[in-house]
């Protein structure tokens, strides 16, 4: 059997996967004092009580006959897109049609995913650095052409580092889509309306597509910044948005998201005539999935209500928090920073000219913290080192100590 | 913006969703009586009490800090994989490790993206009829060329017929992939051991990789069939197995599944070095999901249990006797039937030459009931047509009279 050699050709493991193997591996070595985890962004806040109470309430229904569902409709169940319409996009005066909305088990399954409706040869841009799983998924398919020292054959990689304030290095060629991500994973970044604005026309001048994952825009703390694309004006035409229940209701291990398809958003055939994203998403879908699990979206449903909202906005003020604190943190320490306001991630810069992976090593070894290095998002992530605010305040507080202790005595 | 023109000019759109809208708008245009769903493999009877109690203590536990979990393992809980090993794979013979086993959210997530490990142009073949995921999902990555005539220039169709007895014909030249399903969907047909190692060591002298849909197999009402692929010696070099709650535990709306890639399964680089499956899996999944929500594997664990299995097995018993209730009717109206008796499955011959739409639109129209017509499943379902038992007893009490009354006025 013949198989794809372009995953058989993968540089290496899934980045977090390793660094749960090397968290792990350290604690079997050096049994004791538990490794306080900051490097995977997992949250620690329990379900709210609602949306627990939604959820207990749909599997209920299910072990009944009057309440049984098999399966649901191909892009999800009108209850929970229309809540999201309403919870997420009417406030801020974007208009979305029902089948605009596609339901999915989570953001990483649609970043990863939606590829699947580029051309084989379509070429590929994302900011450097980068959450890998738009880089991976690109290179499995074979986009990316090989990986030689950490740089892919048919990748354009867009420059953020601390020296450029983290907005996006335009490229000079055209792409075919562009893959974004505010709040950043990983640097925390933010774009304002103005720059997004930039980012969209540039965009529409040249025909291509924008991925925009929103998975963090619960965080932004400033209303005045875009929490959708769609907030600015020509964004339906250029862009796809994802987002997901994973960072705002607690989802991670629950696993809900969505994907927004607008119906005007158009590809071109080889052979010039142009085809609607929506409809080949679709058509995707409907062969290679029977959607989310009933009781889940039920949940999620819960999660977009009053009372849903108001317990939700109690675990992203404990997370905001525990940026704030890490952020002080850090900068107490004299370090370059970027991200814990508008986003549940700190970017810093390693001390003396560490790799990030010293940092790592550094910090496992002395203050028993896991972050995650910056070489694991890309080439410019060199010298750099992420920490998530996700964790328990307790955890916060005694990793933020253990980490001053341990860099003072650098 | 390049888009995949594979996807952009796939024939029609999935089969079972233009099923399901063709019922709703014969029944928007002619109010009454209810349409009887025979069409769509959809479950009916509500979640086991046991299963349902599982799901409802997790998610309980959720709700609080000590039970809550967040991202869980890439391929499933152990808790779970340990519950199929034991339950599924044990009592035959098969000895399993945690390692080889994928949880997933269904079998048709499983047999549409494990193409996504085959060379761009692997070959592929597939039994005609067939479950039209399959083709569906290496037709979209371009793998089997045009479609012309409803015939796709680079697959190979093994015929399944009334006459040949349904056992595949296979093909005289080698391929990469042959999908095969048994308990067969759409026509309920199975193989005996005999037969299935046929199968397998064709495969094995060919290295020619097996796909096995085994989500039926509950239904098998003799125990010395093979209920596992891998009760075949050699089957571990040669065949990866899928299988699914969907059919068993009622979750077509809950969504588990999982699939076995043995260690030893390996397949070609272009060079001519081989590489484990397993491996190539694990990679791909990690880069490309988060897995299968929590509450749900431990609901799923719970359909394992003596309890759950006995709950099970009445709804088994049910559906089956529903399918003997339609094989006496079908037999008695003297139809050439297949299937029934292993699978919730019957595959009729359209009685009368008429075409399988021609037999669903008279049967939609005189009976009210919903069925699938053969010709959505392949060339060789030309003139056939499938019904489902999955329906309550009452409706299939009822559909088989509407349909016998239907028939008998021809």
């Amino acid at each position: 059997m013949k198989i794809n050699a372009h995953i058989a050709g993968m540089p290496a493991g899934y980045l977090f996967s390793e660094i749960a193997a090397k968290v792990r591996a350290f604690e079997a070595q050096q049994p004791g004092e538990k490794v306080i985890p900051m490097g995977i962004g997992d949250v620690t806040q329990p379900l709210p009580a609602s949306v627990a109470q939604a959820f207990i309430a749909a599997v209920q229904g299910m072990a009944s006959r009057e309440d049984f569902y098999g399966y649901g409709p191909v892009g999800g169940y009108p209850f929970l897109i229309e809540a999201i319409i309403q919870g997420d996009y009417a406030p801020r005066g974007v208009d979305l049609a029902l089948e605009e909305v596609f339901i999915s088990d989570g953001a990483k399954t649609d970043t990863s995913a939606i590829q699947e409706l580029f051309a084989p040869d379509a070429l590929i841009a994302v900011t450097d650095p980068v959450y890998p799983v738009y880089v991976d998924s690109n290179a499995m398919a074979g986009r990316l052409g090989r990986c030689v020292d950490g740089r892919w054959e048919r990748l354009v990689t867009l420059p953020c580092t601390h020296e450029s304030g983290f907005m996006p290095w335009l490229p000079r060629e055209r792409v075919d889509v562009l893959y974004l991500c505010f709040p950043n994973n990983p640097t925390g970044a933010m774009l304002d309306h103005q720059q997004l604005k930039r980012l969209v026309d540039w965009a529409g001048e040249r025909e291509t597509l924008i991925i925009y994952d929103g998975a963090y825009r619960a965080y932004i703390a400033d209303d005045t910044l875009p929490r959708s694309i769609y907030e600015v004006p020509g964004a339906r035409e250029v862009a796809v948005e994802c987002s997901s229940f994973s960072k705002t209701a607690g989802f991670t291990g629950v696993r809900c998201g969505y994907m927004v398809v607008p119906k005007g958003l158009k590809g071109r055939l080889p052979g010039g005539g142009r085809v609607s994203l929506n409809a080949l998403w679709r058509r995707r879908l409907s062969s290679k999935s029977n959607g989310v699990s009933y009781p889940v979206q039920r949940a999620a449903q819960a999660s977009c209500s009053p009372q849903g909202q108001a317990e939700i906005a109690e675990n992203i003020a404990l997370y905001r928090q525990n940026a704030a604190i890490l952020l002080k943190a850090l900068e107490g320490l004299g370090l370059e920073v970027q991200g814990g306001v508008h986003a549940p991630y700190l970017w810093l810069k390693a001390p003396g000219g560490m790799s990030g992976w010293e940092l790592f090593d550094y910090l496992l070894n002395r203050a028993r913290v896991a972050g995650t290095p910056g070489e694991g998002f890309g080439l410019c992530g060199a010298g750099c080192f992420r920490l998530t605010a996700f964790g328990s305040r307790e955890n916060t507080i005694l990793g933020a100590q253990r980490i001053t202790d341990a860099l003072r005595a650098l």
